[in-house]
């Protein structure tokens, strides 16, 4: 079931156009990718510290579809797709609240296991695995 | 009564220190401001973007008492006081939730209402002056 | 002729794994398109402001390829393509400085010039053509 | 004699107000910091990380003076200050390049040596206490 994770632009996710500068778009999702570990019970502080073991991202792909502003309220809805024993690809929908609800942008990102000093890739821990596996 | 903010630390918040960016405490006080304006009817894509009349922040100063790591949970509370008409102060503490709540951090900023092309002094917007008045 | 810009990685760049948080890379090329505009004799102020024509990005993808740390020196290249008469590509190579001198990434972006309020397509203004055509 | 740091203000670096958010001038005051640091030949990555011993801000003010807009140049001029065995002062001023040139903000940080995990005070390590020392 697709996880979904909400809250309210800020000015500082803004520039001098008036709305979201396009890089906050992926800052936004990865809020939401957070917000997902952290309900199936994995340690934020822990995970995104390099602890010999690391999950960067190794691409991102993003459709930004409709300006943001200041105040208004966006739901990021997420799912999780395995690439491999050590991999795994999130699509994002960030969709700003309506009504009318409308689609805002679209985001992708693809996720690599490895061991942070040698840069090869290790299987996923198991938490994360678990994670995975429920989508 | 002060009004309060709650959100958790995201990783883009977090430096290479592995904790919360000195400047990013003031950004996470200003969007409990934003909160509070919204909270009171004011309309937030209108009020920061410059229609003429703007209320940029004249001075801020800050305490960081104890670090914070993504995935904490932290409230901001927030009290506002008139300086004159065309000005005010807020006070922000912003606290890491527990058990115990441990205060993280002091912030207060002063704001100036002035005409954004001669830069001269303005009376506050009259929505704006109720919600300095409230405290 | 490719465009080249350098600078430092800053700690603000950083995130808690101790590198440059993903979106910031996306972050840092457009940093090198607003030089390249300058070098053209854009004006920044303006051009990237809303003053009824506007020139979003409607599309970014990105190839991370190494981690990038603090201090470390990295230089943006930049190549733009016409895709049609209202919108371009720009692709980015991003290297941190050796020796020997590696590629950290690879990103493209893709703009497309708006009116801001009916979202319709409008043709680039001239000097941003001719920036376009000189590639 | 005081270091200086100039760099162009970057489309990032403003908000829907059009300038530079208020937080991000002690950003750019920060990178000041890092380029000085790293002149005095203090490896910036080991420095900014958590190796048992850090150096955070206990305190920061600010005075904002003038607005800043993408594409202006601005330099910032910076001067320490011991304050004890552990502890110093940087006091910066934050100038756009003219003519006339214009001081746009002042910034003032206070940073104590502390060890990481007993967050006791600690003397400041050689190379540092060098630093500070030449002022």
């Amino acid at each position: 079931m697709p996880f979904a994770y909400s809250r309210t632009i800020h000015f500082a996710d803004t520039d001098a156009a008036g709305v979201v500068f396009f890089a906050n778009y992926l800052a936004i999702c990865h809020e939401a990718y957070e917000e997902s570990l952290g309900a199936a019970g994995i340690d934020l502080k822990t995970f995104f510290a390099d602890h010999g073991v690391v999950v960067p991202i190794g691409k991102s792909e993003a459709d930004y579809l409709r300006p943001l502003a200041c105040g208004e309220r966006v739901t990021v809805s997420l799912k999780v797709q395995s690439l491999s024993e050590n991999s795994y690809r999130i699509q994002y929908e960030l969709s700003r609240l309506g009504p009318p609800a409308k689609v805002a942008a679209r985001v992708r990102t693809e996720h690599v296991c490895i061991d942070s000093s040698t840069r090869t890739r290790k299987p996923l821990p198991p938490l994360l695995a678990s994670w995975v596996a429920a989508g």
